[in-house]
């Protein structure tokens, strides 16, 4: 059966609330183990949407997420929109483990960034990477372990019934997650299903954002010829993040974030002028920008 | 005692690798458990260098020794140079284990993550994040693990007497560490210690590196005219990260490597121009360049 949308990890982790917050809270879901099943899940055609983390505001980037969208975008896998959630992490043990009981704790390693002052001041914790933050906190009560913990959400301690030890152990009360939502391209009219708010556009709402994602021409001076071809359009950049070429040591695929819509004059003139700077240049999606970091829904 | 040189791990580690190619195979040596801790051996004293790594061609940036990096540099530690290894993985056990026993698998989370390829073959695996590659061989052998191995270099596992299962158990054989060499700024004529070639510099040697930290005013297009600065000057741009401010939710730091020397008219010049487009702009180091990716020395 074809799925709403497909998410990374379990129910009640923070992926969960961002696909129902994507594609409505009665929205058919998609469980999935890596960031890669949620892409393949979204090519394969087994969920209409799919929703990744792309960065955090303290961890920073979600490398695999922009490593996928370079691989499946070649299987038309699109962005069409986006999410910004607000973090909060407790940490969180079966019932009946003690704050000094605990040695051992589980978290995505994302989560395990965000906290680092927590194992600043408790030296006996060993961060150990898990697959998810809830999905930590459902093995940890199930395995009933003694010494361990989990970094998660409070509503996955209720999930899963994990007592909640500390609750805001984030290192900065500014954490929020901006996720993307993928689909496979459309090139009807609705190219942004649900993502696209329904409702009257307020002024934010309005605006749209243009990823791209391009490799250099081997010449000095290519990244700022792009990067300008935009700038002097007036065409605002949010975000560049730079990874690097498998096999091609030294060298970097440069995804961009662009305030502005494909089909808009402006932002075509400005990409037409940067094809000669760039030995690969494609638009990974042109969507509907999120509001300011909104609160979580059901937090 | 004052050592020669700081580094991440335990001896035998890519780490200490580095730092003996940087000091002297001679050097006096500082194990530190955390890449923030090499930076504070550094800033009070306890090493003359330190060593840390900076990006991977397979897995890209590492984002710990970036966000040390500004967090350092107001206590005076500058880059004074860089190194370049080639990194090879071989997944390694406790003398007795099978490959068909293994269940978890220890490394450093970048070693895991330029072994993706490794666990996508072997779904029976759990990748478990350790501090240290070499590290992680010494802990699993200390504990006499039956259902444990660990992925680190063939020298690790004969300094702790593991037992190579697996050899060039990475994505990819173009897979090399740049490590910067760090130290307090020396406002004297040698600013570049030992990292600096004493023999005469071949015409690659001759080539320098600037590194910058800055923070961008906030219009539109800052970024472009900084870079742009650079551009217009014939200075080429090698690499470019960008990291979030923690607080400031989706505002960044950006970390750009320059070809040329401080001093040079042309880098003077371009500097001053990037300014006004700048909220904050400081040199990490200006420093000679590694030579094109070099075999380690004791692999």
């Amino acid at each position: 059966m074809l799925a709403d949308v497909a998410y990374q990890g379990v129910p009640a982790a923070f992926g969960h609330e961002a696909a129902l917050a994507v594609a409505g809270e009665a929205a058919t879901t998609l469980a999935c183990r890596r960031f890669e099943d949620v892409f393949r899940a979204v090519a394969e055609g087994a969920a209409r949407l799919g929703v990744v983390p792309i960065e955090n505001t303290l961890a920073g980037s979600v490398h695999e997420t922009y490593d996928a969208l370079a691989r499946f975008q070649g299987d038309g896998v699109r962005i069409v929109g986006e999410r910004v959630l607000r973090i909060a992490h407790a940490l969180i043990a079966p019932r009946g483990v003690s704050l000094r009981d605990v040695r051992r704790v589980f978290s995505h390693p994302v989560a395990l960034a965000q906290c680092e002052g927590l194992f600043r001041a408790h030296p006996e914790f060993e961060a150990v990477a898990a697959f998810n933050t809830a999905g930590a906190v459902q093995q940890i009560v199930a395995a009933g372990a003694r010494d361990a913990a989990a970094i998660a959400s409070v509503r996955a301690a209720h999930a899963y019934d994990g007592e909640v030890l500390l609750d805001g152990v984030e290192d900065h009360a500014d954490n929020y997650t901006r996720f993307l939502a993928i689909s496979l391209r459309d090139d009807g009219a609705s190219s942004a299903p649900s993502a696209a708010p329904a409702a009257p556009a307020a002024p934010d709402e309005a605006r749209w954002k243009t990823s791209i994602l391009f490799t250099l021409e081997h010449r000095p001076g290519t990244l700022a010829s792009i990067l300008g071809s935009f700038a002097d359009r007036g065409i605002d950049l949010v975000k560049i993040e730079s990874r690097p070429l498998p096999g091609r040591p030294f060298e970097y695929a440069f995804y961009v974030d662009l305030l502005g819509r494909v089909g808009d004059a402006k932002m075509d003139a400005a990409l037409l002028a940067a094809g000669p700077y760039a030995r690969t240049l494609c638009v990974l999606g042109s969507y509907p920008a999120a509001k300011a970091p909104e609160r979580a829904t059901f937090v």
